[in-house]
């Protein structure tokens, strides 16, 4: 008999939703202080704020900051960007709603049938002697947490964009008192939602299994195998979220800078460009929306994974509550951690100058990397017995508790180091990114040479980062090992999601100062929030491809004990070519995802071309452009060029795993991933190098950034093309494919027993 | 006891050298015919030539035909082009010597020390009965084997780059009397090469294996073993000529245009660029002596990986000699049949007009594979026993002889598919090129995505051929039918060799043109014969890529039999590593390579304006450039610049095999294999996508390629720019992927006893 953990299970069933309503309940006083910043042109209602009330104004008076016209042009801007959003989130939501009502369909139907829709129970797949419910029940649950997932992953994405929309310009306000106010400003915003996402996405998933497990009972193997539907739901809304956003994002971006700075030569953001709105509605949509979903389906993903393994193993034969629950013990101590390390940024210390904006971003990291150590330590100590048996393909391997300590640990820190890899390839303090810019002194052809060169050797230490914490984890607890390092890196994922936010949340201030009119040196400090943004930006997507590698072996080696096959020889027929249609599948993906880019980007330029040579007064400033149309020109394309890519993704598991059986399937799994994580990090860092590249010449701090600008010299005119061609690549495809290899996993492991019972006809009848 | 092949011993014995050198008699009849264009100022020698005499000036007379001066000069430009590619050659071979002759005491020493350097014959392998000859006369013969073929594809690339150059202003001066007839010495150029290399390679294994033989007797598992090592001489040569040339001629092609046509706005090959002699120069060292080097590995590595794998098979069981010669077979029998396609082109019907030039290099492909489908029918049969055993990962897999000739032919086709869907998505006749040259209305920014698109796209049909020849051949006759399958689709490689060296002479003639000041008429006949030299290139790439794939599978396999493991499984910690981490070599290589590039361009970039700067009278055409100090500057760069990506790609298994072990090993050839092919596939056909793009704006041969021009529109330089990006894709960093992937096999299989027995030295002392 296996010793049990330390921690009762009482205490577990209470910890849990106390950590993360703890979270909900931080990301709201967050809210009630951002909501401070009055944003109302009601002179009254500003005056008698507190804090924000006129003893501050005299202290730090600024050009404007009593100027309730500029206040009232913000809010009107950001209620068109608000609305913009709200209706695009609402068409996407429309769509993907009929998609998750057939796709719910279709999980109920597949695995009903696995037992030809019995309602008998039967004896369990991997201890017989047990009764085990029947797998229509499965079927039904599972589509219950299909539909969950995929609720809270959509929920995650619009409060998300609700958020940002709502502090875009209190930031762009807070900017008139100093920079420091207005970085704690869209600091503060960017935890709201990194806080409410880990929170909300921790709590729905303890519910739903609290909820299960009335009616599994004892049956815990069939309880999380249906849970693996929380996932599926997660990432395929993510799939829709991130395709669809980045679209939008980038086919406004394209467009609007084609026009406006490389043709009219009117800045970024100028209120004439008729698409600005649409632009800035993108970043919403598409970076934060998006990316909110992607997070949350890594980490739904990742619990799944390590559940679903937890279940066939001494803890799940066991009945070991505590130790089954230490997936979601590691989270909610990463919600605790998360809350003390952002204390770090908005109350020990003080932002006071531009140039403690970016090292304040990365100690975030930095210490909730650190303190997260102990915690898991903590976790470790407590919530697992001293030695346990983790199920690996077939046999029970004995593990240590230090062991899984040192599993967890592994991926948080190769988390860190994928980090600040990233920020090196694409932070322009560092010689890469200066190389880059370097090179456009000769033209856009090496820039863009250069660049793909970076975003290629980009790939290299992040790779090796990877690969030691899967040879880690997975020697000392096979898949399981696999998944809770990926919960390890995502166990910061508040503090990792705020700093991310962050980014986008000061472009939208920039774009808003500018449409507002404001001073140059408003602009400049909401630039340098920016600047800093684009990094962390970086970061967050290394942070999410790592995250997505870890996760999709980790499922990829449930589903192979789900399915039943015990080895994935590449030395077969069946293996060798699904490796190899896999590793192709990234590329086709990235293919129709680039080009709908960039059709989209034509059509946009066509309608801004339109409005500058039909529009009298348009180009002077005396009339106002039709920004409505361009948002619908945004609309249109992400929603009609989000569904072929989501196909590609959603049917390629089900035709391989029915036509071709689950070991094509498992190579499938297997090229998609080792292929898609390389060009999904060489496609964010390629394009975050140039468009850090363009800003370094525009910026021209240094001696030899000032020998390349200033803006218009023509190596300035070769970095907007590098920039305009590493828009797609950084924000459409790139973090798309995190989704496409995360998701053909979790898919596959959801109908795992449908595939091992009916699949592989293709072969079964030739 | 199995039946052995109809063919008798003898025959074989006197078929293959016969067939061979029936290769290289044709190959030197096609080299008088074309010696018979007089490239010589001396009026006496002209006029008494045959069919060139007098009579036919006085029918097909043209413009210049009679003008000695211009003879002369481009006497003069042929002799530059080709001291310059022979003494970057000889350079580039002394380096490469060096390091043939320290790698050759590596093979030796590390061979011979498997069983301590002990000279006792020993029990073999597969078959304990028997006696085999000791690890150290392996180690010997293997390292003669690898200086052969070393030697061989040196000779190979020497000899191409010779005639190359031999033939480029021939066809500048046939052109002159009509397309027709510089289309035949252009083309019967390329047969020369490739009849020359394809029986050249035959004659030297061959001969090789007859005198191992000596020595070896009855031991053929020894002596196939020992054989390896030509494949790995041959392709380590390649890998070094296809990047240092790959460099060169992209370096000076990137710094000719960046200042010639975007700079100065001077036409292609004007004389008056420093860099046009490096850029001509290049043509001939990359894409002739570094592709002739290539294709021969390809079809070196196959011929081995087929010939171990049948040695430890009921052929080499049996001692059948002829079965066992099948691969050979199969190459004398494509020789003959490439010289029956040869003469559709030379002599069944004559080319006219420009538009019949791209069909008649299409049928070429076509009539060889219909016949070649004959050819292999044939040797199938007569050269096969009715049914044999392969060996197959530990069992021996019982295969009937019409099941090795569908191996053979699904090879074979889908080289044709893949040279087709290549032909697609690069040629300009069709709507995806057509496409890209649309997307440069709004920029060079779209064009790039457009283009990168297209190149992702364009890998899925090619990726579903190989994966279907794998699967097929694979089913029936395990690696051995992978590796037939590979020479299936080099079977033709002496008709595919011409017709893809018959690009870079055109090329050349048109570049001698210009320089030599001939008129516009003929500069539009050689251009007409580069563009269909453009599709060509392309499809050569195709064929290259999709039998690298093929080869470097069986390679693997091969590796994994001789290294005695038996299963390959993604499921343990070790293989999936070695995965993920080669799916990042191809990158990394890359990355090496296009910097490279860039780099060396820059400096080529410097010394060209520096030359336009302080020359007086350049750009008036009263003063001549300084063409030796670019070639200077491109034979320096290739030369060091070679030397990284060299290490990477000849170190990785070593270092892998030694401290990792044969598992990590295998994973690393899997995934470099799955991911290098996608890379490879899609840079070469977006490079050759941007260049037609450019090509068809410039044409403008329809009412849309005449909206975007003509040569010097927004749209036309936002072309060139994607040319110019295009460049080290298609010629440097994407070919030589093919020989990333084939090389680590190779060279893994050859040092497969080793590793087996020292090597994973991290994991033993762990």
């Amino acid at each position: 008999m296996v010793a049990s953990a330390l921690l009762p299970e009482l205490w577990t069933e209470i910890l849990v939703p106390v950590c993360a309503v703890v979270g909900i309940l931080f990301s709201l006083f967050q809210w009630y202080v951002v909501s401070r910043v009055k944003l109302t042109t009601d002179l009254g209602a500003s005056s008698s704020a507190g804090k924000n009330g006129h003893e501050d104004y005299l202290i730090e008076e600024e050009e404007g900051v009593n100027d309730q016209s500029v206040v009232a042009k913000c809010a009107e801007i950001q209620t068109a960007i608000s609305e913009g959003a709200t209706s695009f989130l609402f068409t996407e939501y429309k769509y993907v709603g009929v998609f998750m009502i057939f796709f719910a369909g279709v999980i109920f139907v597949f695995l009903g049938s696995v037992e030809g829709f019995s309602t008998e129970n039967k004896a369990c797949t991997y201890d017989a002697k047990r009764i085990c419910k029947p797998a229509l029940a499965t079927a039904a649950f599972s589509t219950v947490a299909f539909v969950l997932g995929a609720v809270t992953s959509v929920l995650s994405g619009f409060l998300g964009m609700k958020i940002a929309t709502y502090a875009n310009a209190r930031t762009t306000l807070e900017a008139r008192k100093g920079v420091g106010k207005a970085f704690i400003v869209a600091f503060r915003s960017g935890a709201v939602m990194g806080f409410l996402l880990a929170a909300s996405g921790l709590l729905v998933l303890y519910i739903t299994i609290n909820v299960f497990k009335i009616y599994y009972g004892d049956d815990w193997e069939g309880l999380f195998e249906a849970i693996t539907g929380y996932g599926l739901g997660g990432s395929s809304m993510a799939l829709f979220g991130r395709v669809g956003g980045g679209i939008y994002t980038k086919a406004a971006d394209v467009g609007a800078d084609l026009v406006g700075k490389i043709e009219r030569n009117i800045p970024e953001d100028d209120p004439r460009n008729p698409a600005v709105i649409a632009d800035n509605v993108g970043d919403n949509v598409g970076d934060i929306a998006g990316m909110g979903s992607d997070l949350f389906g890594s980490y739904a993903e990742a619990s799944c994974a390590a559940l679903v393994v937890a279940s066939i193993s001494s803890f799940g034969n066991n009945h070991d509550f505590t130790a089954m629950c230490y997936p979601l013990l590691i989270s909610s101590m990463g919600i605790l951690v998360c809350l003390i390390t952002t204390l770090f940024a908005t109350d020990f210390f003080e932002i006071k100058v531009v140039k403690e904006i970016e090292p304040a971003l990365k100690n975030q990291l930095i210490i909730s990397t650190v303190i997260m150590t102990v915690g898991i330590a903590i976790v470790s100590w407590v919530g697992l017995p001293s030695s346990f048996t983790i199920f690996n393909f077939g046999v029970q391997k004995v593990v240590k508790n230090w062991q899984l300590f040192l599993c967890v640990c592994v991926g948080l820190w190769a988390g860190l180091i994928i980090g600040f890899v990233t920020e090196y390839y694409t932070s322009n303090a560092y010689s890469p990114v200066q190389d880059v810019a370097d090179s456009c002194r000769t033209g856009a052809a090496t820039n863009v040479i250069f660049g793909l060169a970076l975003g290629y050797k980009s790939v290299i230490i992040p790779i090796f980062a990877i690969a030691i914490s899967i040879f880690v984890s997975f020697s000392f607890a096979a898949m399981y090992g696999v998944a809770v390092a990926a919960l390890g890196m995502l166990s910061t994922i508040a503090t990792g999601l705020a700093i991310d936010a962050y980014g986008p949340i000061s472009d939208n201030a920039g774009g808003i100062a500018e449409m507002a009119g404001m001073s140059h040196r408003i602009r400049e400090r909401t630039d340098a929030l920016d600047a800093a943004g684009n990094t962390t930006a970086a970061i967050g997507k290394g942070f999410a491809i790592g995250s997505a590698a870890l996760v999709s072996l980790a499922l990829f080696g449930a589903f192979v004990s789900r399915a039943g096959i015990h080895t994935v020889d590449v030395l077969t027929p069946k293996v060798i070519i699904g490796l190899l249609v896999g590793a192709m599948l990234p590329y086709w993906f990235s293919a129709m995802t680039m080009k709908s880019v960039g059709s989209a980007a034509l059509k946009m330029v066509e309608e801004v071309r339109r409005q500058f040579n039909t529009i009298p007064g348009l180009m002077e400033g005396t009339a106002k452009p039709d920004y409505a149309t361009c948002v619908k020109i945004s609309t249109d394309a992400s929603i009609k060029e989000m569904i072929p890519p989501g196909c590609l993704v959603m049917l390629t598991p089900l035709i391989v795993g029915f036509f071709f059986g689950v070991e094509t399937l498992s190579g499938v799994l297997a090229g998609s991933l080792v292929s898609g994580v390389q060009i999904a990090i060489s496609a964010s860092n390629t394009g975050g190098a140039w468009d850090n590249a363009k800003k370094y010449i525009e910026a021209g701090v240094s001696e030899h950034a000032k020998s390349l600008g200033p803006k218009g010299s023509e190596p300035h005119k070769a970095a907007v093309i590098g920039d305009t061609i590493g828009d797609p690549l950084k924000d459409t495809s790139g973090p798309s494919l995190n989704i496409l290899i995360k998701l053909m996993a979790v898919e596959s492991l959801v109908f795992a027993p449908f595939f091992a019972t009916h699949g592989g006809i293709l072969f079964k009848y030739l």
